[in-house]
């Protein structure tokens, strides 16, 4: 935790107002961290829906399992989250500290298991006493409180050199409703200590198939659209909580119109969050936006964003300041989506740089230069191959900083 | 090329014996490099068979794309190839610049178009003159030898920190006949100055078809198994002539049994070679083999090894000496194929690890400490799930030595 704090954070924890229904408390476990919280309690008022997006790793922690199987209820009344040991691979072990933390938690909130979430982020492999956590749940009960936001933001940090926390407000059927949230994540994975876990909370009422279908959608282009590195955690978890207390009418389906407003404000937050986490990117230096349109779908286009935002050879370029689109052309033609190299159009800060299978004429790369030079890169590849497709994601550079993180010694 | 040799690299160029029927010449073309030569010619006997593997990447090089056609017909007469420029991204200026070249080589060899082949390796996007390179042939017809193996591979080195040569002889319907290649290459792909080219030259007889089915099926276990940074170049080409001067009974088909050891010694020099690449990837400290064993197919084992070959956060923590296996485990995870967490075994040289879902009880991480301090680290990992697929890929680490080759600037 000795790390700077990145160049690329925001200037402060921004203020996140009361979600009614939902209270915080945090304590410190003696699991890895001295001298900081380390374990993040949240008790949610009944009538709680919830909604939830897990990692796609065929070696998914024993917390992400329980979540898995608890979304299938779709009711919530308690998380509990720690950080410092990921509970991934430990075995049978894993499995009863999952145990003894959804029944510790269970009883603090007078509810049944099956409405318990967890999380646990850190290294990987090493076992977690059964009791870890269990055992300073019951004594959290008295802290809760309904302001302590940042407190839990910072609670769930590993690596991350600032908390990461947004908010917005949206109209629901005449009721105005707030959206809270926040998350940690530094690498897209990172098992040890750099998992992307994300609490998204509203005091909206929505039943939990709705708001699956709206998280699903909207994760897609934010979460699912942000890479530091392109590994994908053992625990990659994201949680929306409704408490409901906003007392609007409950929206039937995912497509009612009233939704438009908290699905545009739904998605911000979830972007900030997104965004934040690659501002946090180990190392990095540079916000990277990159933008690939005219493909045949969305997907083909996200496959060759992404193929662009993972290069090694780009991210370092990047790093270097330098305005590589040679490195681009090579993404683009390994990304396995269709690609006309005499269509291509790449664009950086804006200036058209290549079309035609060449360098335009009279390219000039002063100002593409003086962009490379700032702390937000952006890069526009167009495939100009007449389909709809279209995709952003975010990425940052790939530096020295990265290294010194990731080889030194765990210890 | 002020870059040291890389630790890993060979005492010495290894002493390549004449092929009958192969000549080579080199020179300075003027095009990028200084004081030393950046073009080489080879010029082959009439009757010599080709085979070829040409990068898949959709903005395939100009050079790329003639190869393609060419290798229809099967047979070759010269080779040219420049370093310091890709002719990658010309548009109709590239097309130019191959025809000329393709034009002063027949006429140097006295044969048709479709019997040349050409490489170009260097920076993506430069414009090359169309008589760049055809200028300089003409002269170079004096100096071909039979014995210019080394300054061939030299000339054709972009970043490489030294020459990359095998050999190896083998037994065919009773004959001896030699197998002789060399190679360039130190990132899979790097667009600027690090594309993999490869030469192999044969005096067997061996038509077309079949020199391509062995080629096809060594080159998937060979130079398809390295990875330095996970990306594929716009230029990469490996070809493979055959004289015929041993003058053995032409095999009829790839299955032929006669080819048996033929079959070996040329998976020998395309491994060797291949490995040599790794050896010379850009800051690399560790050569690392991967091996992956009891997947459902060796499609599968081969996508998990270049999974975790490719895991920035496995490369980091291999040049740290860290023994990581919680990345390696992240990395199957994720890998798109199937696994199962607790039948997962992983070793690192020659230690177990993990099993049965965990840590093995007793782990003693000592002697793994002290293997990855050594040059060369082995990583198996035993799926376990019944099926027969198994792969071994190389990579090496990724160090501070490959943000500096590739976060300066192009100049």
């Amino acid at each position: 935790m000795a790390l700077p704090v990145s160049p690329l954070a925001p200037a402060s924890f921004p203020s996140l107002p009361v979600i009614p229904g939902v209270r915080f408390a945090t304590t410190n476990s003696g699991i890895r961290y001295k001298g900081r919280d380390d374990v993040m309690l949240a008790v949610l008022d009944p009538g709680t829906t919830v909604a939830g997006v897990l990692t796609r790793s065929k070696t998914a922690s024993a917390p992400v399992e329980w979540c898995r199987m608890a979304l299938a209820h779709g009711q919530a009344r308690a998380v509990v989250v720690n950080a410092g040991n990921a509970n991934a691979f430990t075995g049978k072990a894993g499995d009863a500290t999952v145990q003894a933390t959804v029944k510790a938690a269970a009883a603090l909130a007078g509810c049944s298991p099956a409405e318990v979430y967890l999380s646990s982020t850190g290294v990987i492999g090493i076992p977690l006493a059964a009791d870890a956590i269990a055992r300073v749940l019951p004594a959290m009960a008295d802290g809760l409180s309904e302001e302590s936001w940042e407190a839990a933001a910072r609670a769930i940090m590993t690596t991350d050199t600032f908390p990461k926390g947004s908010t917005r407000t949206a109209v629901l059927s005449g009721r105005t409703v707030t959206i809270n949230g926040f998350c940690k994540g530094s690498g897209m994975i990172a098992p040890d200590m750099a998992t992307m876990l994300g609490y998204i909370f509203t005091d909206a009422a929505i039943p939990a198939p709705v708001l699956q279908a709206l998280l699903s959608e909207i994760n897609e282009r934010s979460f699912n659209s942000v890479t530091v590195d392109g590994d994908t955690s053992t625990s990659d978890t994201v949680l929306l909580f409704a408490t409901g207390k906003a007392g609007n009418p409950p929206p039937a389906v995912a497509e009612d119109s009233e939704l438009a407003d908290f699905r545009r404000a739904l998605e911000e937050v979830c972007l900030d969050l997104a965004q934040q986490i690659v501002r946090d990117g180990e190392g990095a230096t540079k916000f990277v936006t990159i933008t690939v349109t005219g493909a045949d779908s969305n997907e083909a286009a996200k496959r060759i964003a992404l193929t662009i935002a993972n290069s090694p050879l780009v991210k370092t370029a990047i790093a270097g300041e330098d305005a590589n689109w040679g490195r681009i052309v090579a993404a683009v033609g390994r990304a396995g989506e269709r690609a006309e190299r005499d269509k291509l159009k790449i664009s950086i800060g804006g200036v058209l740089i290549c079309a035609d299978g060449m360098e335009v004429p009279g390219y000039d790369e002063a100002p593409v230069a003086a962009h490379m030079k700032g702390k937000e890169v952006d890069i526009l590849v167009d495939l100009d191959l007449g389909g709809p497709g279209r995709s952003t994601v975010w990425t940052c550079d790939l530096t020295h900083g990265y290294i010194d993180i990731n080889g030194s010694y765990r210890s």
